[in-house]
This record gives structure tokens, C-alpha cells and sequence, in this order.
């Protein structure tokens, strides 16, 4: 038997007891041991809980109790859920996390940490929720050298654009439906500003290529600004709007990363992407384009990686698993203008068939997407951001969307 | 150093030396162990290979080579591969193959002679080539139950479906087209009848729901009476047919299992699983639907799914990984007849409003597709299709085509 404490019952933390109590049979044979959950970690008290008495307000119950040798984390944020994590590997225990936020901000310390006293420290639930991706990215494609990762990672973003798409429905309206539901927090800036899909990226980012990638040094660009009108003509040109994080490997060994929404073509897996589905494109060498899909969040997805997470742990009690990274260097990451790109732009005209003229001659060989009227909306061909942007100044538009193309 | 030894230099095995010479300084951090190709079976000359001295035509260099911990079997078949294979096993060797044949009819002995002599039996290529799915479905998805699994498992026939329907190409003529390819064999009857689709359900039958199940026991239809009226049929009902390898557990602890064409509405995310690529949806209990993509077959996605199996047996020298199930039984797997699903069909017809009025009579609400003429064709609602096909037979139509749906 296996003793291990879960820290956090909010929305994952319980889903863990259930699927460790409702799949038990299951898991101990997989596991080839019972796990006990000893100790539960919340301020608050859940007198109706089969674990009642399980329950714990100080941290020092599990962090001291040596039988105890695997700790879950699923309290989220960065305070107190750093230091507790850290306590516990130092004092030789192996931790499961479902928090992004830690991983994004200190995953290569713990990662180090969890190495050097041979332990482990696992995070499956971290990014994509329900979809198994940090294990087959690391173990399945380990042959492979990867070339990049692109992702639908945040399940609230992809729910309002699919109410824009699908529903018509304009980004006020979508996301105060996403709140109704559940499915977006009271404050939404997190997800709607694309600062989870940025940590979601981060961790790949450093995952797939060695190095820490810190959230700061990302380009990050929400949905809030994105119109029916964009949507609309994204549609006329074959595809959808999605929130993406992208990551891929430079020639001169650096990495380019950001976050922002781009036209998807209706021809890609992605554009299929609907709801609080997430999904997750790699592209190896050797195997090419590999595509993980699912629900990305949720109580019981996200809380079944962690257990998953915990068995692997168990059966791994003295074989470490090999999830390591390098720290972050500087310059690793370029500026996103120096990438190349295809860019759509809309702006207000006077004029359209002499904007237009402006247009072709600032840009060469562009795709219209409007018709003569007093909007203009064309999608560019591929070249470095900068150039793209200074070919927009020259035109003297007033652009009232610049969006990306996949 | 790790020696291994690979039978078989063909696509795969040929693959696995390129992927493991071209990805060697990776490869090795990942396996924190370098790994040596030792001796290679084959009885083809090979005077060109960079590891032309590694070559050999006698199975027993290998066999009786202590210093050979690993043996990859790449040469697929049954003879001589099954016997190679467990005397590698017996011989405390452990193996690693992408050969779906030799799994789905000997892999329940094979995992447990490994198990009986802690060694390794991995074949992560043998289903979905280059896509993680083995693993993911028995360590990522570990805490859940899992309820069913549907696949686009053949390259071959989603490649000839895809050229139905996107080029309008007919099945012969697309069946050429990938002869010529080289996505296609000569004789394309495993292919196209579904045996290979059929080998690859059995393989996730047995891994999802812990009894061997034989292809013998499994209903399996091929694409080759699909015709363009089918396709088109399909379109106007919203969708497109694929050929479907799909499990289930069923209230009573047994299975359905199916391999035929299917209607896959547009809406789900395996509609737009096109040309030789491959899918694989696996829904849990807790985690829900997830699916897996990529490609599905072809040397190099092959061979780093067999590599990455290596490294996962170096990593595992003395911790076995958790493959196995039990024997099959006998009355395991339902008959197809017994089991709920919707039917399209297709039959010609002189009386077109009579036809009509006895299909809703014995079909009760329907979905006809045709318009007034000298063919009617219909989407039934769901029913035992024992049932549905007494009713075709009570309507007195002879159907030219009867198609599942999804």
C-alpha cells in the first residue's frame, strides 16, 4: 500500500478522490499496489466527504509524515502551492501537479530538484487537461527531433469563439454565456487574454525543445478584439479563428513563441476544434504531424491525468521518468516581428479601388477578401512580421484588425 | 551500451537503423545509454548499409548472443517472426515489433512469457504507426474506464475513400491510383477487405478491455462495394464514409467489435481524417473522448514509434511496463447482428411512392436521402441490426448497398 495526500479540494483535487475512489479496482491493478489517500490539505471543511477524516489544515501533517511518499498539488496559483511543492521533494517526496501557472513559473527548478534526489516530479494535467500530451510528446516521440508544437490550449477561449462562429454571437454575448455555463471565471482575463494558453505553451515550449520559456517572453495576444465581422471573414476565406499557442525550433537553434488567434483553415485537424475541446499538433521529424485531442479542462479529465500521474509514479517509486529541461537563456526566444507570417488585415476606406492600388504596391500579390465598399480586408503573402507591419504604414490605413494566419 | 539487434531490414527495419543513426545524440540522452545495433537479420545482401559488418543470415547470432538485451522484430508475418520472438523471450531477451499480425494472434502468450520473465514486449508501431496510442491508452489513460474505441486504422483505404470523395475518383480507379503510390500492395486484399484494420481493433480490444480477442471472432467488411452513388449519398446526408475499426463494452462485461465503412457525420472530428493519415478515439469514463492522429503507416513514422519503444526497454532494463491481458473466451465477443446501430440503404425500385410507403411501415420514421426515381435510399433510426435487416427483408427491396453509420 501506497500512502499519498492530496493538497487543494477544490474542482480537481475532489475529482481526484473520486476517480481514485470510484475506479479503484482498476487502478490498484494497474498500479500493482493499493493507494491510500492519508491526508487531505484545505482550509475549509467537507463534513459530508466518505474521507472526512482525512482532512487537514496544516501542511507540516504531510510534509512530516514519512509514510507519505507521493503528494498531489491541486490548490493552483503560485503561493502558497511553490513552496509546498518544493518542501515536499526536498523532504523525498514525488509530487503530481495539475497546476500550470507552477510549472510555467518554476517547473525547471522542481524538475532539477525532483532529479537530483531521485524522485519525480509529474504534471500531465497541466496542459490539455484530459488529453494525455506531456508523456507521449516526451516518451512516444522521444526518436523524434520535434520541429513544433501548435495548440487549441484553453478550453474557455475556444468555447466563445465557437459561439462567434457557429452562433453568430459577438464576444460580449459569448463570453457572458461561457460565465453562465461555468466554463469562464468571473474575472476572465486569464483565459480571454490568452495568459493560461501562454503557461500551456511554455511548459511544451520547454518540454519539446530543452529549455525554460518563461510566460514573459511570449508574445501574448487574446480574442477580445476579435469581431463577428473578422469571423465573417475568415469564413470567406476558408477557415475559423482560433486562439493558438505556437512554438517551433529556428534554424539558428533559438525558438519562436507566441500566443495569439490566427485564421485556421477549414482543410486543418484544428479548425474542427470546437468547444471546451483542446488539441495539440506536433511535428516530428521522423513521424510527422501528430495530433492529441480532447477535453482540456474540466473536474473529472483533468483530475484522471493526475491519477494517472500518480500511478505512473507508483510504479516508478525508484526509476525516475525522464522529464527534464534545461533554465531559460537569454535571446532563446526571438521577437515575434522578426518571424514570418501571413498576416489578414481589415481597415476602414474612402477610397477602395485606390487603397487597393496602395495595397498591391505595398504588398505585391495579396488575396481580397471584401468587395468595393468602405471596408477593405486582404490576407498577405508570408514575410517577416516587421516588413509586414511597415508595409501597412505606408499604405497610410488605419487597420482596425491585423490577425494572423495559420 | 545497450547492444541490439534488429530482424528484418526492410521499410520499417530499414527505418529503425536511419532513425536511430540520424537522431543518435538525442536518442542516447533520452535512453541515458548508448545503444548499439549489433546484429542485423537478413537474408538479402546489404553492401551499401553503413552497418553492412552488422549483418547476418543466421537467427541464432542473435539468439545465443548474451550481450543482445534488446531484439526488434520488423520482419512481420507469423512465420518465422512468432517463433523468433519467443525464443528471443525465452531466451531473456526482451522484444520490441511493429508487427500487428504476430500481436493480434500470438500477443496474449507473448506478453505473458514477457511477464513471466520480466522483460519487455512493447509494439507501439503495430497500431496507428506513428502515433502514440499504445501507451497513451494503457498509462495516460489508466485511471479511467474506458468505454469505447473507434479508429481510422488503414492507410490504404482512407486514402482510396479520400480520393472517392474529395476527386470523385471510383473505387478501382483510386485503388490504382494508390498501387502506383506505393500506399497500395499488389494484391490490396488485406487492405481494402479490412484484415489489417481488423488485426489493429483487435490489438486495442485486448489492451482496453483485458481479453485477447481473435480476428477470426470479428465481423469485418471492406470498402470495395463502395460506389460514388454511396459517397454521394453520404455528402448529402452531411458526411463522409470511412472505413471504421470500433470496440465497445456492453452492460454484460462482453464486447462489440466491428470493422466495416461507416457514414461519419461532418461534425466529428474523424471526417476530416484524410489520405494515409490515421485516428484514434478512445473515450473514458472520467477523461471522456480523446483522439489521437497522424500517420498511420510509411518507414520513418513506423520506425520512430519502434525506436521509441526501444529507448522506453533501455529506461526499463529491470522495471517490466504494465502490457498485458488474459486469454480470450469463448462467446467474449456479441455477434454484430446483436448489436444497435443505424443502417443507410440503397435499392432500386419501379414503384418509388409504394417502396416509400413500406419502408415507414416497417422501418417507422426514416431519413430518405433520394429523390423521386428509379432509386430510393434511406437512413434508418437506431435499432438491433438483427431487426433492421428483417425489415429490409419485409419491404421486399433488394438493396444494392446497406452501409452502417457512426
Amino acid at each position: 500500500m501506497i500512502n499519498i495526500a492530496i493538497m487543494g479540494h477544490g474542482v480537481v483535487g475532489s475529482g481526484v478522490v473520486e476517480v481514485l475512489l470510484h475506479n479503484n479496482d482498476g487502478i490498484t491493478s494497474r498500479a500493482a499496489e493499493e493507494i491510500n489517500i492519508k491526508h487531505i490539505l484545505d482550509l475549509r471543511e467537507f463534513p459530508d466527504s466518505p474521507l472526512s477524516d482525512r482532512f487537514t489544515k496544516d501542511f507540516n501533517d504531510i510534509l512530516n509524515d514519512e509514510s507519505v511518499k507521493i503528494v498531489v498539488e491541486t490548490m493552483g496559483g503560485v503561493k502558497p502551492a511553490y513552496d509546498f511543492v518544493k518542501s515536499c521533494l526536498l523532504a523525498g517526496k514525488s509530487v503530481v501537479t495539475s497546476n500550470k501557472e507552477l510549472v510555467a513559473k518554476h517547473g525547471q527548478e522542481l524538475v532539477t530538484i525532483a532529479k537530483e534526489n531521485n524522485l519525480n516530479f509529474l504534471f500531465e494535467a497541466s496542459v490539455g487537461g484530459g488529453i494525455p500530451i506531456i508523456r507521449p510528446m516526451t516518451q512516444c516521440l522521444a526518436a523524434n527531433k520535434i520541429c513544433d508544437v501548435i495548440g487549441i490550449l484553453n478550453g474557455t477561449t475556444n468555447f466563445i469563439m465557437t459561439k462567434m462562429i457557429k452562433d453568430n454571437t459577438d464576444f460580449k454575448e459569448a463570453l457572458s454565456i461561457a460565465q453562465q455555463l461555468g466554463y469562464a471565471e468571473k474575472d476572465p482575463t486569464a483565459d480571454v487574454e490568452g495568459h493560461d494558453a501562454c503557461r500551456k505553451i511554455c511548459i511544451l515550449a520547454s518540454l519539446a525543445f530543452g529549455k525554460h520559456v518563461y510566460p514573459e517572453s511570449v508574445y501574448t495576444e487574446g480574442i477580445s478584439n476579435i469581431t463577428l465581422r473578422d469571423v465573417e471573414y475568415a469564413s470567406k476565406w476558408g477557415g475559423v479563428i482560433k486562439l493558438l499557442g505556437k512554438v517551433s525550433i529556428l534554424e539558428n537553434g533559438k525558438i519562436a513563441v507566441t500566443v495569439y488567434p490566427a485564421f485556421v483553415s477549414n482543410e486543418s485537424q484544428l479548425s474542427l476544434v470546437d468547444d471546451v475541446f483542446n488539441a495539440i499538433m506536433v511535428n516530428g521529424d521522423a513521424t510527422g504531424e501528430v495530433m492529441f485531442y480532447g477535453r482540456g479542462a474540466g473536474k473529472l479529465p483533468t483530475a484522471s491525468a493526475v491519477v494517472a500521474d500518480v500511478i505512473d509514479c507508483v510504479k516508478h517509486m525508484k526509476a525516475r521518468k525522464y522529464l527534464d529541461w534545461a533554465p531559460a537563456e537569454d535571446n532563446y526566444v526571438v521577437n515575434y516581428l522578426d518571424i514570418k507570417t501571413r498576416l489578414f488585415i481589415r481597415a476602414k476606406t474612402d477610397n477602395y479601388n485606390a487603397d487597393k492600388k496602395l495595397i498591391v504596391e505595398n504588398f505585391g500579390d495579396v488575396q481580397f477578401l471584401s468587395d468595393e465598399g468602405d471596408e477593405i480586408a486582404f490576407v498577405t503573402d508570408e514575410n517577416i512580421e516587421r516588413e509586414l507591419r511597415t508595409g501597412l504604414e505606408k499604405t497610410g490605413l488605419k487597420a482596425d484588425a491585423v490577425i494572423h494566419i495559420l
